[in-house]
């Protein structure tokens, strides 16, 4: 046995160092002579490592500190209810941008509480890139509560590199890049992350969120999706993903380490920089996004040929390097770099492809 | 270092069998060359362990092919949401037992949504007892959806030996005594479990619910508290808590070592007798529940002196008995004596007592 380059689009690779020091820790975390899978959460050893994740967070990300940062549970998807419950509330409307699978399903669940405008879309090319906007397309903050956006697309591997301008307060979901590279929180009402792909395992969700915007949420609103109710609480309302926090938290440590997050993005884009030039000269690869919108974090590419793809897929995985399989939605190949894929991984990415593409071509 | 015998309400022991396989399997899970941390949940490899897991519920519990089993996140207090929202679709009203603060804030959330009938509490004797029922006590099933209870009460001590006797669905918190006891599912309508007790770690609940129940819920649900979400995607239709599904599995594997259920309660029953034994004996110590509602998993006690229970927890801990502090609401000291404690955990406690009843009576 051995590791391999698991390109999976998450949940996903988490730096080794981290797993040999869960690995340790498993049977015995510090003195406290049991495994943090069994520590009450109320406990004392607990509460070092929920705090000390929260003070990561706010370290590495530069939180302002009249925002809340709360670990909840139930995925993205459960924020997608969350945020028109929590946020909407005065003008139960918001504007909505629709640049793939998971804005369209942010959308849909908050049509349930809210008057959704879904202002733009890149839905007439496969969310092949992310619409331009002008603050004219935008409704006022008199008119909705706020602007949702999915900052990094996963399936279709486009993110933004300029925020829209819209008054209203802005929503993202960051579950592909959250630290992976620098984002000045000031600009957001609320941003949320899924762990598995940048920061944990997958069952926890970092919210991040302006403190005067945690007020009564709409009537009916489950004590659990209220967001006040982990804000008030320091996220220990009930009994929190324990362990997967603490995993969470190794993450954050590792990130210091390597000198935090723009030192993560140098690498991020050093990485993504390796596999695009690679696109961008082959004769047989061609990435499906278009250049000013590219992801650092997801690249999905073709030949063109699905039979080929599938061949390039079966040889790779053969290779050692898995899960590159694209979305249905997209065909071909998705390579997902997190911060935890190591530059060698790209680098064996590339000259397997080079050697496929002197094979196939 | 070394482990401590940690008599935690939750999150509590897992068998050190377990946790040294997760240790081994960390950074390598049998050939997939990664940690079960970093699969895709719609990997091959993942697959066989979420279905695994499945059919270990099903087998342990016997449980019948018109039953769901679901693993869900947000732990049993978004159940308290669930259980409404879904199942109390036609009557809009419910019946309530009151046997401890969670079967009350089950039926506060439930109240949001729809008539709650609290057909009986033992709230005036700080709960340290079930309240007797006869069949005339309870709604008929043409007046409320369900019948609400909490089967073992974590903070109390109590449980139920004898299920009441309504005509409604009966849907159960089975949180702390899951997998402990062998309990016939085809009585109830709707069980769930928090796992971090019998089942695993914090972070995915246990649901088993009869097929016919789980249909289209009250509007304005969240997609992701709708049972019917989870349930025709056996579970994956976001993300679940991966890893703490696979340490679940591995709880359910060591169950089945043990010899199942009925084989783990006969340990059970005698860890809770040596206690309960000791406790009836000693002229120092004494239970605060009444003998015939005697929870097997959860054992308050207290000496009557809030000084020398402090006392005891403090000497207690120093001897490597952990966690014996008891829940504010009750005082003095709880044991909790899940599947995980050996039968030498409980023994070293009892040994513990009748050295401190010399000691200091």
């Amino acid at each position: 046995m051995s590791r391999v380059y698991n390109f999976s689009a998450g949940p996903s690779m988490l730096p080794e160092e981290v797993l040999k020091r869960a690995q340790a820790e498993m049977l015995e975390c510090g003195d406290s002579g049991m495994s943090v899978m069994e520590m009450s959460h109320r406990s004392k050893d607990y509460d070092k490592i929920i705090k000390g994740a929260e003070a990561l967070v706010r370290e590495l990300m530069n939180v302002p500190d009249n925002y809340k940062v709360m670990f909840v549970q139930g995925g993205g998807s459960t924020q997608f209810a969350m945020v028109p419950l929590n946020l909407a509330t005065k003008h139960k409307a918001a504007d909505y941008i629709i640049t793939g699978q998971w804005a369209k399903k942010a959308a849909a669940e908050a049509e349930k509480y809210i008057k959704v405008n879904k202002v733009a879309s890149s839905a007439d090319k496969t969310f092949s890139y992310i619409p331009k906007t002008t603050a004219k397309d935008f409704s006022s903050k008199d008119e909705v509560d706020y602007c949702y956006i999915c900052y990094n697309n996963t399936i279709y591997g486009t993110r933004y590199t300029e925020l829209p301008q819209t008054e209203a307060t802005l929503i993202a979901d960051i579950s592909s890049n959250a630290m992976s590279e620098v984002i000045d929180v000031s600009k957001f009402g609320l941003l949320f992350a899924g762990a598995q792909k940048n920061l944990g395992p997958a069952g926890v969700v970092l919210v991040i969120a302006r403190e005067d915007l945690l007020g009564e949420p709409m009537e009916g609103t489950p004590t659990m999706l209220t967001y006040k109710t982990h804000a008030d609480n320091d996220s220990l309302y009930n009994t929190p993903p324990t362990y997967a926090i603490y995993i969470l938290k190794l993450v954050l440590e590792w990130i210091k380490e390597q000198g935090g997050i723009a030192a993560v993005q140098k690498v991020n884009e050093k990485k993504a920089k390796i596999l695009y030039d690679f696109l961008d000269s082959s004769k047989l690869f061609k990435g499906t996004v278009v250049k000013e919108d590219r992801s650092l974090m997801n690249v999905p590419f073709v030949t063109g040929d699905s039979d080929l793809d599938a061949k390039f897929v079966k040889e790779a995985t053969e290779a050692g390097l898995v899960n590159l399989k694209g979305h249905r939605s997209v065909g071909g190949m998705r390579a997902s770099i997190y911060n935890a894929m190591p530059v060698e991984g790209v680098i064996a990415l590339v000259e397997f492809m080079k050697k496929f593409e002197q094979e196939n071509l």
